[in-house]
């Protein structure tokens, strides 16, 4: 494409971006989530897609971990984001965000483009314990086109037996809990292998969510959902990774965790009781 | 502090903070949000808060504008947070995305450590018209000790009259508005004039609530909750403001705001009559 043709595929497209939900009124107040009435007229085909997009909540889960990629994915136009939780009762995170699901493991659809797991600290162990979540994610997980975490996430998908010979990534002081689940640990902000891309601690949603918008539109789309996010973070400290905190603050965290290893340890273990009663009864 | 009183004060700290909701299955499944039951015993006197801590939710927000601080403020061991609607129904976001409020405008505390506002597009307009809303804001923050918003939430603010004569930031397509409630456009991810901070674009969030962690606790508890978060943003474009996105995306994304301005001039005349009439009813 040259510079005009550009310009006036641009042209063409803002008409229609316009609309989508950040400066239009069409979702306001309503409670349950449908597509949205894009005007989907001027956009270029490639712009538009179809997706069906299944974001699990769970209790405990970490909000910050969800809405970051919640907020990347609900850009795509044309796509549907799913809220799934057990029921439809609010889901209340670690930091005591209750939000309101959209759907129910039963009735989520049963092929997804995107299968995406948030992560957390208890709720996370919890969840790997319970029997319904695991089949949840091991049906739509086996199907799904892009299979997706941020932060301890990849446990969750690890202990559904999502992960086993994948390269994938978690928060940093839970690597060693990746080997766990079969996966082969990299420390990176986004580790994509295959259809599986798991992203690193809590922030990194946001990194996550945007590297996907790229892969499924282009970059020109993903660089004008980062431009309307204004997503040029400016950390006010320099301690984001073990490498750049002072070494006092990394040991404190890290001492956070030493009751989270055993903890998701002993949950594999019953994750993987279950997993074995299922294959039995199968055979 | 030397270097072991340094590690003998982090050593102290840190069983304190690893009772934080994030690690900690105290607040599972609680709709209702309390005080968390922290070990404070061991924790230094200046890590603990007791803060109250009022976070808006209108229609239409931007989600994400929400959740960023939310995270951050809900690390301030001590602190209450404080999720407040007009009414205890379900807030639906422009991203479809519904929470929960744990109190009413009415029952919301009167004296805020921190009263804070997300932005929002349409939704924004909306609230920037509604008497109760910018009632409530010219109530609390005329005590609150720190006024704090993200994106567009500025222009909301300034329509309750709490930015006339402060310098301030918001989404850089709008910064024109600023002038509008009688503020002084800054553009920088974060602007802090007396008690006023304010913070750029959607994701500016993340910075404005650890800048203000830092500044209600210490640059150390401030970098311990940046590495739990795992905060060392990594993008995978360099399209986060418009000195650095494509020309075409720029003017895209400009493109989008063209009604935008508009409608908050004249919504900006209706809660200025509003106020107005208030003023007249007072005297």
């Amino acid at each position: 494409m040259n510079t005009d043709q550009r310009r006036s595929f641009l042209r063409a497209a803002t008409a229609a971006l316009a609309t989508s939900p950040w400066l239009s009124s069409a979702g306001q107040g309503r409670a349950e989530q449908a597509p949205l009435p894009h005007d989907m007229g001027n956009m270029p085909a490639s712009w538009t897609g179809k997706e069906q997009i299944g974001m699990l909540l769970y209790p405990g889960m970490t909000a910050l971990d969800f809405v970051g990629p919640q907020h990347m994915f609900t850009s795509l136009v044309g796509a549907t984001v799913h809220h799934v939780a057990k029921t439809m009762a609010p889901v209340v995170s670690d930091s005591q965000l209750a939000i309101m699901p959209t759907v129910t493991l039963a009735r989520c659809p049963r092929d997804l483009d995107i299968l995406f797991v948030p992560g957390g600290g208890a709720g996370t162990v919890a969840a790997m314990q319970d029997t319904q979540t695991l089949a949840f994610l091991a049906d739509r997980g086996s199907r799904a086109k892009l299979v997706s975490s941020v932060c301890t996430g990849s446990l969750l998908l690890g202990a559904a037996g999502l992960l086993r010979g994948y390269q994938a990534t978690t928060h940093w002081a839970t690597h060693a809990l990746l080997t766990a689940v079969g996966a082969t640990p990299v420390q990176a902000r986004v580790v994509h292998d295959r259809n599986r891309i798991t992203g690193a601690g809590v922030s990194a949603g946001l990194d996550l969510g945007l590297t996907i918008v790229g892969m499924l539109r282009d970059g020109t789309y993903a660089q004008t959902v980062q431009l309307l996010a204004e997503y040029a973070p400016s950390p006010p400290y320099n301690a984001g990774t073990p490498d750049t905190a002072p070494p006092d603050v990394t040991a404190m965290v890290a001492g956070m965790f030493k009751d989270f290893d055993p903890q998701v340890r002993a949950a594999l273990q019953v994750a993987q009781g279950d997993r074995s009663a299922t294959e039995r009864r199968v055979k």
